[in-house]
């Protein structure tokens, strides 16, 4: 059985995104109370969330709450807190005791350009304003309660991806294959899989709904690193808008690393196929997730 | 009009005081998830979580909590909530690209004891949990969703303060005291009213007695301050379990630099007496407050 993605169901992923990015970046820079702050920090907490980027988070947000059957305007502000949470990770990644990268988003990262002590802080207070536009966004109390439940604890499960990527501490039991997947299942996959669910709760979805949203989410966060793992190895920087070639040079465990080119290229498309077959349930309104997972799975920065 | 304070009233805050503590602490280590964290990043977010501390924030949600009616249970949660985000933030504000301590709480900074890679990102999550604790409290949900809101921006504003503090921005319309309180309302002040506004949501507060609770906590916060910039001045690092000194040496603008000791000392007594009136109305369950409020009147570390 051959797939059959065409360059029409790319591009309307590619719409999607699009569009997403459009409503969350005016959103961010309209509705984010950025006045009340100490000018130098709302400056930096800007360049670190409104700098551009795919976007790809906001844009699952958005449409799992449109494929249950919700509006835009449902989850506009879940959609800004998880980018919020997302620029904040790049941030503090990218700070010379961690990452140490001078390139993001084609731009120097906010520590080059503000310094290492408001990157710091800039990227405390993205994380921390997160929460508040969920607790001030106007859905019912108990949607907000479980919205900061899936956003804490996609946080939480991000912050030690990075651990192990970084800082080690991996199950010596696991093998490597296993050992890349429990990584990128938290440092990538936990905040797409909180990003659909979030989705899902704005739009009301039924627990049968949240389940299909949740196993797409899981299916797309592995399907998304391990696509940026082959641009780590096949991309130059200025395509990609920040460092590559990295992961080999540190010694990190990757996809390629272990699997293999081809393997990869075939883990891609069972993951699409994975993430499709999730959410066709929904029916016709889940179909901007299915051209999502075809882009995801085509990218090439 | 002399005040009164008694010996029998600051060891009844003592008592209050050290009560919270052990509750809090218990409550933090063996209510929270710390096993499914890696086990360096799980001893690390320990190690500047439950390494002492005063846990004056704790004892102000609970007691604030005991106050409008409710009970020690209603509130731990909330009280654990906010003593990570004030853990979290007193482990960032260590880091060498920030106020570089390397002595908290008697023993070597986190960034000494874990590294600072470590650090930033224990940190991190430490700020994520908190809200993690709020979202799965057994609470209603509307009530949760209240105090992630002022968790979140009692936060903001927290980091607001710190960068007023080491990196600027200060409005120079202010005057030198003004400027003093603006920063101190932000960086200590911010998080000691939220933690009193959480102790009333979880109790149940009515808007009269939020009001109060509120015009207590920001008396507190400031008193806090105030005290705390003296121990700076007068105390040996060996007795504050922190360096002392560095206000000056840093050319930090302090509340004794600005007013002098005196003046101090007078305004501590002006907001003590303050704090107290505040939650007179409340009657006797809000005993251990002004109790509280007499101790941190005359702490000396």
């Amino acid at each position: 059985m051959t797939h059959s993605t065409t360059d029409t169901t790319v591009q309307a992923g590619r719409d999607t995104l699009e569009a997403a990015g459009r409503l969350v970046d005016r959103w961010m820079a309209d509705e984010v109370n950025w006045s009340s702050l100490p000018p130098q920090l709302a400056e930096a907490a800007q360049y670190g969330v409104l700098g551009g980027g795919k976007r790809l988070r906001p844009a699952l947000v958005l449409s799992c709450c449109k494929a249950v059957g919700g509006c835009d305007e449902d989850a506009l502000p879940a959609a800004a807190a998880i980018e919020f949470v997302h620029c904040f990770s790049l941030v503090h990644d990218d700070l010379p005791a961690l990452d140490d990268d001078d390139l993001r988003r084609g731009r120097p990262t906010l520590h080059v350009h503000a310094g290492e002590p408001m990157a710091i802080l800039a990227g405390d207070l993205m994380l921390a304003m997160a929460f508040g536009l969920l607790a001030d966004a106007q859905c019912a109390a108990d949607v907000r309660a479980s919205l900061v439940g899936e956003l804490a604890h996609g946080t939480s499960d991000m912050v030690a991806g990075q651990v192990y990527d970084t800082l080690g501490g991996l199950p010596d039991a696991l093998n490597a294959i296993d050992q890349v997947r429990l990584v990128h299942r938290n440092k990538t996959g936990a905040l797409i899989r909180a990003a659909c669910r979030m989705g899902g709760r704005c739009g009301g979805a039924d627990a049968a709904s949240l389940d299909a949203l949740t196993r797409y989410g899981e299916a797309m966060g592995l399907m998304f690193q391990i696509v940026d793992d082959m641009l780590d190895v096949t991309q130059p920087a200025e395509h990609v808008g920040k460092a590559t070639g990295k992961d080999a040079a540190s010694g990190k465990r990757t996809y390629p690393g272990v699997l293999g080119t081809s393997a990869c290229h075939d883990e891609v498309n069972r993951l699409r196929d994975e993430a499709v077959a999730a959410v066709t349930a929904l029916g016709p309104a889940a179909s901007p997730l299915a051209c999502l997972a075809e882009l995801m799975a085509v990218r090439t920065r």
